[in-house]
């Protein structure tokens, strides 16, 4: 028989992730590519005793079928660490847990896009959106990134040319470039957008994760009614239980919800309560000061060992987060950087995949909080050879 | 502004699962409305065990990110219960976990349908299954079930009228009806499907759970290449860890990991790694025998409950599973049953949602599994209150 696949699977791009996710698990190669945070930096104790808690309490409540929203209590705490944190008058009906913060891209543009309706992305735009949205057949409307956010200009021309469901951007700690939108361009993208039908979908993986622990104002915080969050608890506790949130308008929360019931009925619900006693019972914001230490000590490094080791490469300076982008010098193609730089035991992840109307061969994105500095010295070294041997 | 939500999610049907839940959360109702397993039949020692071997053992890998496909320990423990239960050659490689067999139809329906396709299906139809698939705008084609299957006449004439996607079943116990195929029809089934495009999907939540402990050939014995298989966790051991699995033909199995991985690139780690420890550490058969002398204890309670109380109405004799259904007598409808029903504190879940092309009113889905003996008995004299005093 010949299985009859649906069109949008059948124009759905290769996926990188996966093949990642392979490369990264070889011990031999030192891998930039990816984008995990740091095993060394997960609170595996306080973790345990949060989940021994759990499973003494009550474990049958634990292990049931639960509510499509989540867990009421969690979903409290990250209201009230939105009012605490960035001054927005967030509430727990306004929340609405997911299985990591990847669930709300394919869930928002589920409950948004019919195909061929427009969807706003930075260029670069994150993959992971991308092959989300992807699925729903949209045309990606691609607005350059300048050093402080989305070129205004073209943003303007984006949403004056056709209606555009939605814009997706990450100002804090961009994925891939390592940018953060400044918060004059915060607040233009805003005064574009209001009038419009057009929701601006910030996704803020990375808003914990500043080096200098100051949190930036969100878009949200000029255009509330009219933009979303999703976040993520994957960079500032652990990955593998899969929590992450979408902060949304109540009418939006609620198509979103009627989509998560038919997704998975609801998210795992041991690992929300394992999550929320850990939440009540240790302090987030002293350890997430470890994290952005270690990070920005990682992050220095990597950029100093670019300047001293590849000077013919230019980089973004990141102010947080996990990812930068470093620009090739002119001829030499990220491709041929990966495929060399696999041979030669080190691992960059070619742009290409962000680049949504093509582009992207001149850049690489290395992500610096999955290796320690010894392996961040020893790779930049490798990574070096491999450059410095084409010019 | 307006929100210019898609055309799927504007079209999608009014959710009954979400409000079950609420009311299955009122402690003065008796739910048979619900599809929760017991707890009291969750092996939360074992699990508790499992987990702190797991975090124990290698904390860090169990917290971060994973491969899309799933722990493979847990996809080689499936795939060998398959072949040592039903004696089907599954390989790890046809096994993709999921989170909750829930996200099978989700996934499924995104990489199969198109707008218009035609999906077929049982009448009445599982419910969770017409939320799922309805997003993705099909037409279904609904052929009625007798106390065997799916009506073979019916099942010919909908094949040959028009190209049908596939074909979504659950041939053991299924929900609502109870109803379990005879083997001739599995195989009749099998017989029509052979050499079309349309595909069988078995769903087999409920497999496990036959009361005489007898294993049932799937379609998918009659059917290898053309057929899947979605398996769940839930009710064999514990739901609130959202585990199960998607079992089908490779080429399938790589659209579904592509759908799977810009859904929400893996299932909780942690929840895969402590059902692995459990499921090595534990004998899962002779914990499935307690939950199947339990369920077919309380299932025959029910029954002869109805036989004794309400002799109005007549129900289905299930076999396994955790459902029955009721036929109410005529011009008595199913919603003033749930209405008066909550009045008396006792929940049934009206037939209409079950039935995709309307009807359904006269007949009442009622779970057997979460209520103890002495609730059953309680629930079935206050819902014989509610029925008798209409006749």
């Amino acid at each position: 028989m010949t299985f009859q696949f649906a069109r949008r699977i059948q124009h759905a791009p290769a996926s990188f992730l996966g093949e990642l996710f392979r490369v990264s698990s070889d011990p031999s190669i030192i891998s930039f590519a990816g984008g995990l945070p740091s095993s060394a930096l997960i609170d595996t104790e306080g973790i345990t005793a949060a989940a021994r808690d759990v499973l003494t309490s009550d474990p049958q409540t634990a292990l049931q079928y639960s509510t499509t929203d989540g867990y009421r209590p969690l979903r409290e705490y990250i209201a009230a660490r939105y009012r605490k944190r960035l001054g927005i008058p967030a509430t727990a009906d306004e929340i609405q847990i997911v299985n990591g913060s990847q669930q709300c891209l394919d869930l928002f543009a589920k409950i948004f896009v019919n195909p061929g309706d427009h969807v706003g992305m930075e260029r670069p735009g994150y993959l992971g959106a991308i092959e989300a949205f992807s699925l729903y057949e949209p045309v990606f409307d691609a607005v350059p990134l300048d050093s402080e956010g989305p070129d205004p200009a073209a943003f303007k021309r984006m949403i004056n040319s056709s209606p555009v469901k939605f814009f997706y951007g990450i100002p804090n700690s961009q994925n891939p470039s390592g940018c953060t939108y400044s918060q004059d361009r915060r607040r233009e993208i805003a005064e574009i957008l209001e009038g419009t039908d057009t929701v601006f979908y910030e996704d803020d993986a990375f808003g914990e994760l500043f080096f200098d622990g100051k949190p930036r104002r969100p878009v949200k915080y000029y255009l509330p009614g009219q933009s979303v969050i999703s976040g993520s608890f994957s960079k500032i506790t652990a990955p593998g239980m899969r929590i992450g949130w979408m902060y949304a308008p109540k009418q939006i929360l609620d198509a979103f919800n009627t989509a998560k019931q038919a997704a998975d009925l609801h998210s795992n619900f041991l690992c929300q309560l394992i999550l929320s006693r850990y939440l009540e019972t240790h302090d987030l914001d002293s350890h997430i000061k470890k994290i952005v230490a270690v990070y920005g000590r990682q992050c220095r490094l990597m950029c100093d060992l670019f300047d001293d080791l590849m000077p013919a490469l230019s980089h973004t300076t990141p102010e947080g987060g996990m990812f930068l982008t470093a620009t090739l010098p002119e001829g030499l193609s990220a491709m041929t950087v990966f495929r060399e730089g696999i041979a030669g035991k080190v691992a960059v992840l070619p742009g290409m995949p962000f680049f949504v109307d093509g582009g992207g061969d001149d850049t690489i994105r290395l992500n610096f909080s999955n290796a320690d500095e010894e392996k961040i010295k020893e790779g930049m070294h490798r990574l070096a050879c491999v450059i410095n041997k084409h010019l």
